[in-house]
């Protein structure tokens, strides 16, 4: 099955609801207008479509494979990587310092999605390289970062995230890996990291290890991590490649998806000690660990939306192809494209809400973060750092969530062709398996909405979005047209029930935990529902008054027609999900913990 | 993984939902008592407990093979199937005239499902076999019985059910499998039929192939569909093993899940022509080949409840034993089990309630059943009959849906182990999701429930069920305790819901197709969660009652208590979700369909 990047309502997104023009008169973002997105965003679709995209069954059939220490990943990979590094894809969103493109999330974030919906196996090397150079340019040394950055950026060399062992998931305060300080300023690390996404393969010349350990006497729990950079290959003073490190792969996973990606178990040290550097000081190793995080968080956020795009775009293909039964309101003769069946209409239609509406909602987010960190006025700075750090949960939890949805819908779209592997739905509903896991669950993407992001501050971030979604809500029932009071009635709803479900959980965190954690999960499902809600419904309203102003002929009518249509079903079926999401989250806790431990 | 089938919670449900006295007093089940269905349980547990689950995994990692037109299954399958046959279990629910044993569905029931948890690619065999057995019980000829039937039953050879080929798959209007008359009575059966479930295998002597094909001159579309037998192995008169028939494996599919139940290609005629005899008579073959799918969608709803116990099962051994972060509540000093974590105790607490919802309702539907084909009075009968068919769709579409979101939490709750094979948490996400295609999507038993159950009466079967529903909702708010009541609210707003879809449905079925099919799987869903809670609130009012009757110790009244925590938790959790179900058929109907064709 081909791809076609929707670059369309990739650049509507952009251009309409991020605001664009804001974020390009941010300082260091002057060049980065509507044209340099549109000619960016078309030559990565061009590639990703063309190079990219090809390789992704590919990868499923022919995985990574691992022998005598060594993997080897699927071919074509390889070749497919260096034309990636070629094109500087690498280095989009990364410091012009550094050989970067220095361009916006917002134009990044887009790229992203194509490279993933492409092939997600593929782009997770990228996307672990991306958190090691966040990691470096926010703690490294300059002696690092002059070692290590330009190579990463320009995709010579690799970088893998090492935090999980087998006893530490979710729970890093059981990290064990231990490094020991030095002559000279070096470490030497010692231990075991599992589900090390890329920590071996055979597509750059170096990776470049970046491994929570302790130092001996750090204090216990989180507080005594430090973050080490660990080479595979040690580097000259020059440049060049030294002895190789020791930290060897000593297996990988066999998944239920995203095959051609290398799961690594690492072995650090068996052989005297990996040689390691620290990262910025000792036992800061978790904040520095939580500002890549959330990079890789919002990646995979964007990961589920790439992959709900290529399934729904899969299913729609299928759905046209396929001929099956006479349509009920006997528009046809006979058996017809199942496209005309209204319940496929209605997979169909969910699959495409529920991908639009996510992708607005991280695109919005994306503008956020460009405002965060570079917008001239502190005081702007920092509210559009409350709402990126507020999204970030929901463009990871909520879009990933939403991915297993829409994947299975995907499936469900082909019938029993779906479950024949060669048909290729079945890869998509596999591969999504994994984003509400990795990079933190759904739980623990919830625990941090909760704590960090909304009882902290007594749910006042929330409250403020919420407000703003409300005020989408009156422009929408002001505008007057039917699809407009349709979508401001369920989005006002959809507002009322997260202002009580927050209020809630500010409320009962203190004084019974367990009942805010309870609806933890269910909060961020319907703090995601109605920011992706909210945004589909400015998306109407951007439509409807493009379409009234400019007499918007052929394509662009019909694409500002489906966004109309799209956003109506966002609200009349999935924001309409919102009431009972406060119910198990208001009423419900006490019913969550009710069963004793020892019933189930 | 071990597999421990739920015998006291599947008592419950055949003792004080089902009502087992009533069927116990049916003219042919009086020896089916409390006493039998307890032996029988346990035996059953026993057998699939320690024969058949250990072979669920293996199943998985060693697939069905196919080579020159054999299939060789999973070693230590052919084994198995042996001893399910040498103890009765093929009969279990058959009638004694052809050696079966003559009990209620509402025991057989239970029995399929344990047979389902321990291993559904094996208990394919067994279902498709039941199939086979039902057709010829409906229309065989005394011949075709005398010939087949005894056989069948007790498990020396099996059946299947030939429906789709390449072009026909919902859509049976478009089977070309043709039959030609032969001198003596037989026909020639030339065509090709895919997705044949155990189609080819080595676990019996001889496989009875039930084949929809066309006799010539036959009507167009389903009304010129003919079944016939088509033996693998011909039979001679004495009963013995003839010439090898012209039917062959011409390969079999490599599927993402079930992959120890082979999925074959089956080629009629090449050789001059498939033996075949008609059962019944010429172009009836739909009418009986919808007797066999209902028993068969049921069987299916069954599956559906049967991997989702046995994921919840995994799910809850993994839960205590890993050991992951302290508990927000503080309760104990340090890094617990991840079962003390409210979020996964609300995954657990959803996959247990649903499961526990679907087989209360499905062994009630069993119950109508036996009272719809063994009950004295014609009156009751026929009422029987009315709710059972309404439950079928119910049975099969809301319980395998279910399946995919239970067995996805199961995966959940593994966290990153959840992705790796070797956990086993995968297979079931993966077995899950062929239950909502096969033996009719859940679309199509949408259609059924819409067109066949509730327009056609005008939804009176509809919302007789509802009234039914209303009153276990005012019988819980009499009794006054907080559980009851709160179960009760809910109860009623889902009877409200349904009682809304069910009218808007039988409304516009006629003058706007579109309006009701485009809620068809929507309706489904929530008279699906409708019926499961309201089974859940009676289950309820029973554990109440026993409680406070009986003064009943120990295990029985964990058992009784953790009920009532567990209906609870579906009214406050899955029960409310009626209402969007509600808003999306009722309100949201138009948005369907209102995306433009080309636009998708």
């Amino acid at each position: 099955m081909s791809y076609t990047a929707p670059v369309k309502d990739m650049l509507f997104a952009i251009e309409h609801l991020a605001g664009l023009a804001q974020v390009a008169a941010l300082p260091g973002f002057e060049d980065a207008g509507l044209d340099t997105a549109q000619a960016v965003l078309e030559e990565c679709a061009r590639f990703n479509e063309g190079v990219v995209a090809p390789l992704n069954v590919a990868g499923d059939r022919n995985p990574s494979s691992w022998k005598d220490g060594q993997v080897t990943t699927t071919p074509g990979f390889k070749e497919a990587f260096r034309q990636y590094a070629e094109g500087g894809w690498q280095g989009l969103q990364h410091p012009v310092d550094f050989g970067g493109q220095g361009l916006p999330k917002t134009i990044g974030a887009a790229c992203a999605e194509m490279l993933n919906s492409a092939n997600m196996s593929f782009a997770l090397c990228p996307l672990l390289t991306d958190g090691a150079i966040e990691a470096l340019l926010t703690a490294g040394s300059d002696a690092l970062k002059a070692t290590y950055l330009e190579k990463l950026v320009s995709g010579q060399w690799t970088g893998s995230m090492n935090l999980t062992e087998p006893q530490a998931g979710s729970d890093l305060a059981l990290v064990r890996t231990r490094a020991e300080p030095q002559e000279g300023g070096s470490y030497k690390v010692f231990g075991t990291k599992i589900f090390i996404t890329y920590g071996e393969h055979d597509m750059a010349e170096n990776i470049v290890h970046l491994v929570l350990a302790r130092v001996a006497g750090a204090p216990e729990g989180v507080k005594g991590i430090s973050l080490f950079v660990v080479p595979k290959f040690l580097v000259n003073a020059g440049g060049s490649l030294g002895a190789r490190n020791d930290v060897q792969c000593v297996s990988i996973e066999h998944k239920l998806g995203i095959k051609a990606s290398p799961t690594a178990v690492l072995q650090f040290g068996d052989a005297g000690g990996a040689v390691g550097y620290l990262v910025g000081e000792e036992n800061r190793g978790l904040e520095y660990m939580f500002i890549m995080m959330n990079a890789a968080r919002y990646a995979v956020g964007l990961q589920g939306i790439a992959v709900a795009e290529r399934a729904y775009q899969q299913a729609v293909q299928y759905a046209r192809d396929r001929v099956q039964s006479r349509p009920v309101d006997g528009s046809l003769p006979g058996s017809a494209p199942i496209i005309h069946h209204p319940d496929v209409r209605r997979m169909l239609m969910t699959m495409r809400a529920l991908t639009e509406g996510c992708r607005a909602m991280a695109t919005v987010a994306a503008a956020a973060y460009d405002a965060a960190h570079h917008h001239t006025d502190a005081a702007v700075r920092k509210e559009n750092q409350a709402f990126y750090e507020f999204m970030v949960p929901l463009v990871k939890g909520y879009s990933t969530e939403m991915s297993l949805e829409v994947t299975s819908l995907g499936v469900q779209v082909h019938g029993g062709m779906g479950f024949i592997e060669e048909t290729g739905a079945a890869q998509h509903y596999r591969d999504a398996r994994i984003l509400p896991i990795y990079e933190g669950t759904t739980a623990i993407q919830a625990n941090d909405l909760v704590g960090r992001k909304t009882v902290r501050d007594g749910a006042a971030t929330a409250l403020a979005i919420s407000a703003q979604a409300r005020g989408t809500a009156d422009a929408l029932r002001a505008s007057g047209t039917p699809d407009a009071v349709a979508v401001a009635r369920r989005l006002a709803e959809a507002c009322d029930a997260f202002d009580d479900a927050a209020r809630f959980i500010a409320g009962s965190a203190k004084s019974d935990p367990n009942a805010a954690f309870a609806g933890s999960v269910p909060y961020l499902m319907l703090a995601g529902n109605l920011v992706a809600g909210w945004q589909m419904g400015r998306a109407l309203l951007k439509a409807q008054e493009l379409l009234a102003g400019q007499g918007a002929a052929g394509g662009d009518a019909a694409f500002l027609q489906a966004k109309v249509a799209t956003a109506r079903f966002y609200a009349e079926h999935i924001l309409v999900r919102t009431q009972a999401q406060r119910d198990a989250i208001v009423d419900g806790a006490a019913s969550v913990t009710a069963l004793a431990l020892e019933s189930f």
